[in-house]
């Protein structure tokens, strides 16, 4: 593994400038730059650094702000703490002709994660079918960035990720999974394509950090506190609190989210010999790693399946417009809120965001302004 | 397509007794032998027969009545109808080594599943996964059992079904998806087996008809009416109105079961070839088809992974067993409501009901004698 503070410049991520508290907004090629020269930095090869910056971005670009750069100085702290390794060796360790598992030598998830899904994608060219799942990573950035890796190849693409407990199962006030994550793309003909990706929780942890920023309450139904009542304060996680899985409650079907979240688990982590459950790695630093892990760093799982395994690529393409244009149609409950295909919030804020620039957060911006400093890489 | 009506004692199904009010108790092997039957009178073939009626009682026993010998008087309707074919010529229509497409020829749903999860089965025995879309089928009954059909072979199963539109999408009032089940059965070791399989839906139609008997409102955020409004009627769906997608409404994430209703929809019907969407043909025989279909039938969609295709069967499931006694033992909420692994529930209903009989309500033993009476075949 590479060693952290190799660099003469490295000094640890402090603040030392007056800290920035507007908004300011840079073009997407400001913050690539940005992002590549640090994970450059921190040892990661070129085409690594390259594809890092891709996947971390891409989730600026679609608006999920949680998983893009805010993260970075997040990944720099891991690999500090010597639980990224800048440069691994990435590698299938078992396989068959339709499945394989990859080890992650506890590379960048930002790295390791396509590199698998490249595998599915590989088997299913010559198999129909390929399915991957990954143990020794990290945090992967956004599940949709890889799904839709397949897209281009006439594929329908999946990728899942489990992820350090925030989530109390139905029934239970204790931490036992991720928000772990699914997503879906399918490809279409004239149409965009379909581009579900969602946490299998009711709200995602991002959602939270929005209220805390402005103070604000959680809805019924977010979180639960220590005690496993309900609760409505976006600072619970703090406090011993929880995530509550798709469905809120038992009335509601909490269950089908925890069934969910379990089932992206067990893809993700048992299948591939990762940690698990309660056992999942945090992304903060400063967490102490659980006790016990019952297998190596965290987990994902990646599929690939070609559409003309199953019938024509344009025959199912004209059909997959039918269904969005059939979908996009459905009669409005107001009439200013059409029905949405999944993936058309995304793309449309990616088209505005590559035009008009991304904004970040003062505390953003300060955290990144450290990282920076500390590797001699100006923002 | 077997002719309906075929046989002289055939005189379409009516009540020409008195209807009985009381739930009355029958053992497993009783049900099974008028179900049987009832299926070789419509003119199944024996096996099929036999298959069909497997699948339809697993409901039964695993306490999804809505599922079960409730809907074989459905089916026979169906079946008169024309719409269901008693000896179908189901063939795989398209393939490679790990995905196949079937043709379902209108059969039962309860005979084609099967026969579609077995080539799953068989693909995955030789390429380490297997995927089969299928179209021109009919109601499957329970997810679960196809899913449950791989656990014996050290595999994990998948199996979910489009079904007749009674769910609105997110901000839309009409009706556009089924239900869309999803089963995942994960083997153990010592342990039961992890068996999810659940509608898509915040509730599915037979907690409806629950509240329906008793006269009973349903909670918030189980259904809308034909505005689009919310709303607690249980009978709301006579009224124009739609089941809500698991998450009731965007701010508890309905997109997010909006979404899964439509994987589901997509991978069943639009890879296959089967009517998709607000196409989806209806169960109650009652009910005209729709216009314009775009494709035959109803779709399923079946997944078979062969755990060694990861990793050694015995590890995983060794694996598996910590999973489930970690999540077993999750701190409660209530000390008397332990957290269930998904299964949990169904399998107890089994235990008690193989050994309690099962007990049906006056209503469906009414639809029964009456399909008994119009075949011949006593209950």
């Amino acid at each position: 593994m590479a060693k952290p503070g190799s660099r003469a410049s490295f000094c640890s991520i402090k603040q030392n400038r007056p800290p920035v508290n507007n908004m300011a907004t840079f073009s997407y090629q400001q913050l690539y730059s940005f992002t590549q020269q640090v994970f450059l930095a921190m040892g990661c090869p070129a085409t690594q650094a390259e594809t890092a910056s891709n996947v971390l971005l891409s989730a600026d670009l679609r608006g999920i702000d949680s998983h893009g750069i805010a993260r970075l100085g997040g990944y720099v702290r891991l690999w500090q703490a010597g639980r990224i390794n800048a440069n691994p060796n990435m590698a299938v360790v078992y396989e068959t002709p339709s499945t394989a598992v990859v080890d992650g030598d506890a590379g960048l998830g930002l790295v390791v994660a396509p590199f698998a899904m490249q595998v599915a994608i590989n088997k299913a060219a010559t198999c129909g079918t390929g399915w991957v799942s990954v143990k020794n990573s990290n945090h992967f950035g956004i599940a949709g960035y890889h799904a839709m890796m397949a897209l281009g190849q006439d594929m329908i693409g999946m990728a899942m990720t489990n992820a350090s407990a925030l989530v109390a199962p139905t029934f239970g006030k204790e931490r036992m999974l991720g928000t772990n994550p699914i997503a879906v793309a399918i490809p279409a003909g004239q149409q965009p394509p379909f581009v579900a990706d969602f946490a299998t929780t009711t709200a995602a942890n991002g959602k939270l950090e929005l209220l805390q920023r402005k103070g604000a309450n959680t809805p019924d139904g977010w979180v639960q506190n220590e005690q496993g009542e309900p609760s409505n304060n976006a600072n619970i996680l703090k406090e011993g609190g929880a995530l509550l899985p798709l469905g809120s409650d038992r009335e509601h079907s909490s269950h089908k989210g925890y069934a969910l979240g379990s089932i992206v688990d067990i893809f993700s982590a048992v299948l591939s010999g990762a940690s698990y459950g309660p056992w999942a790695p945090p992304f903060p630093a400063y967490v102490p790693m659980p006790q016990n892990m019952p297998g190596q760093g965290l987990g994902h799982f990646f599929g690939a399946m070609r559409i003309d395994a199953f019938r024509p690529a344009n025959e199912f393409k004209a059909e997959m417009d039918h269904w969005i244009n059939r979908f996009r149609d459905t009669t409005p409950i107001h009439p200013h809120q059409p029905v949405l295909i999944p993936g058309d919030p995304e793309r449309q804020t990616e088209a505005h965001r590559r035009t008009h620039g991304i904004s970040l957060e003062g505390s953003v911006l300060n955290d990144l302004m450290a990282v920076g400093a500390s590797f001699g890489v100006p923002l």
